[in-house]
């Protein structure tokens, strides 16, 4: 007797946003227990750290008034307490002292992992139509942020020292001689261990996204949001110094890390560094979306700084870390050195190994591959979903394997499943 | 020698938001240390829950598994484990029985803050240009939310039983005749113990309230949204079922709660019942702004919940608010009641005495009286900033006093010295 419900009429921002290919793969996750995943972006969980948090929960709680104030509102920016930790842990990875830096606390804002402040600064610093240059590939979860505010990415292509910087002089210069560089507003780079190429951007790269950043940043500053979310995942190799400190005006470049990774996604805490001029637009919106992430995780983590334990701790995630990429390294020597056409990275740090396969062998979630190698029981992340922009163009035929969840048995196992799907779909059988 | 840095350019959306009183408000605080605030919303500090919160973190972090999976991402809905307990909940809140809710734990949604929630509610739901009713006067910093996706926020005046449904209803008509309907998306409601006013919505106006939306959901669904951070905070006065339990198909309601107020807010966990179909979209937005809230804290509040011990701790914290708004009233009493045109609402819960001066007084930041309010060592939030829409058109004579954060004493003295500012006013000296 009653009417039918009226349909929900939704925002154009979300119909820009509403394509997440993430919950298709979380569904693929839940329909399919037995499935290893090399899929999943979760972490090692035997290296939580879970007495590293007991004790700082013990001392902070033990404390009445530390802990009435950690249990109290925090401030939109977050705790000066973790923020001064913060800017002597951000010194130490630059190789300065914090007095050196050239920034002060307030310039450091805390979020909800750095993926809120991915989304903020998307908000703040992106009308629709705009553009914002991107590697291709890059991380896809931003890809959605783009498309969340209506922004137009251009790819600009990756080699094994990341994103091509003469490609995106030029992509620069064809957009000024088309009148298009009032739209161009940002620059996104996974700096380290990029998610999902594990590729970390060469030095000379790093400089020169700064220089083009401002030679081209004529009646508007160009801004680069430096995503280094893996930056401490260093397994090997130099370590390799921020696109932000080749920023000497402080004044270009947006940089990001999380200690997710590094510490407890659970705990979920990021941080920016950000020019001056940035902090009331960001936390403007920050009010607005939440007044603050949770203060009494920040107060946590001031501790577990404060106690040197957080450093004990990135040392022994690292170590468990680099076992797991050798075991993922060695599994793909083992499974797929005989199979023409079939490449990888060796990555330094982070969490992935980014395969490519013959161009004809397709990866997407419709493939045959795709089908295949969930039948054989494992799954994997399609490279194309980690191109922005037309989907035409995009390369088919890469996969993102993640050493970050399974044990060492399991990444073998996975990597041998994974083969011999590879194997059928190319043996045409 | 450097060539001076180009200016930023700041998308529309923070345009729209960017003026936020909370910013100036904090600003005074700051440079007023010896300030009695009565406008501060914070929550009183000695009823934060450190005992609870000590208990729950040692039973999470003495079980290996159960510690790993709180340090572990979660899902962008959240905790299973703690929907489930806020099923239970909301069901003894609303008088029935879980099963009876009509309802799925699925249905539940968990964010920072219920102020997520809000924030996410108007990007989902609100274009540019489209309206939203409101109470005058309503939650502040929603209004900001409006302001942020470009929304336009229509008034409907409010008396003692809140918003008024028979000027609700004309407003809707007023909007259907001009051909305005298809712009309106979402009716707001602080439906207890409202900020700033402290009144509880009459319960026949909620039933109307729903009925109103449903009858000019024409060609689309208009959406109720229903926040009600202030629901256990009751200190007497009947315990009202929520506008939520008379929408039947409960398709139309999107009701929000948070455990800021009831439990601690540097825990900071709100919670969301949605209609089934508007899951998915908040979720997706949910999505790119932060893939979830802190898991590590969902499951600490689980702990809480299945305890027994959070329904102890909301006793106390009830106790405690209960003597402070009775300091508040009783102060009132003692230094208001021989100031002609000044009257006060006698609130049965929540954090706030809304006070009206005589019309001529005005309240405002550039006020005399906020001026000298201040100089007197006390501060209140002007009652003009919790009203949507255009300025002139709005009360100037208002204020919200808070009970939040002062002890006993310091309620008294603050409205003695408040009482003295206003009588020097009154009196024009």
């Amino acid at each position: 007797m009653t009417a039918p419900v009226p349909p929900l009429q939704l925002s154009q921002r979300w119909h820009y946003a509403k394509e997440q290919a993430i919950s298709f793969l979380m569904q693929q996750a839940v329909e399919n227990p037995q499935v290893i995943s090399l899929a999943a972006g979760l972490v090692d969980a035997d290296s939580l750290p879970v007495a590293e948090t007991r004790h700082a929960c013990e001392r902070l709680l033990a404390d009445d008034l530390a802990a009435r104030n950690a249990l109290q509102y925090g401030t939109t920016a977050g705790a000066v307490r973790l923020r001064r930790q913060i800017l002597n842990l951000f010194a130490e990875l630059e190789g300065r002292s914090p007095a050196d830096l050239g920034i002060t606390p307030e310039q450091i804002v805390l979020t909800t992992g750095s993926q809120q402040l991915l989304s903020i600064a998307c908000e703040v610093l992106l009308d629709p139509g705009d553009i914002c240059l991107v590697s291709g590939p890059t991380y896809f979860v931003f890809c959605g942020n783009l498309n969340g505010v209506g922004a137009e990415p251009i790819v600009i292509p990756a080699d094994e020292h990341g994103m091509d910087t003469d490609k995106l002089e030029s992509a620069l210069q064809i957009l000024e001689q088309a009148g298009q560089l009032s739209r161009v507003k940002l620059i996104y780079s996974v700096s380290y261990y990029e998610n999902p190429s594990g590729i970390c951007l060469a030095d000379e790269r790093r400089k020169r996204i700064v220089e083009l950043a401002r030679k081209y940043s004529k009646s508007h500053r160009i801004c680069v949001l430096e995503d280094a979310a893996y930056r401490e995942l260093r397994y090997d190799g130099p370590a390799h110094p921020s696109i932000w400190g080749y920023d000497a005006t402080r004044s270009s470049v947006l940089y990001t890390q999380t200690f997710s990774k590094s510490f407890s996604p659970g705990v979920r805490i990021g941080f920016a560094v950000l020019p001056a001029d940035l902090v009331k637009p960001v936390c403007d919106r920050k009010g607005n979306e939440d007044f603050g992430s949770p203060n009494f995780n920040q107060h946590l983590l001031a501790m577990v700084l404060e106690s040197g334990e957080y450093r004990s701790h990135v040392d022994q995630v690292c170590a468990a870390y680099r076992a797991k990429r050798d075991a993922m390294l060695a599994a793909a020597s083992e499974f797929f050195s005989d199979l023409e056409g079939v490449s990888w990275v060796r990555p330094h740090g982070g969490l992935y190994v980014w395969m490519s396969l013959p161009a004809h062998i397709h990866t997407g979630f419709s493939s045959e591959l795709f089908r295949t190698a969930v039948a054989e029981g494992v799954m994997y992340v399609p490279g194309e979903l980690s191109y922005a922009g037309p989907r035409e163009s995009v390369p088919r035929n890469q996969m993102r394997l993640s050493f970050g969840v399974q044990g060492v048995d399991g990444i073998r196992e996975g990597m041998q499943r994974l083969a011999r799907a590879v194997r059928k779909i190319m043996s045409g059988r």
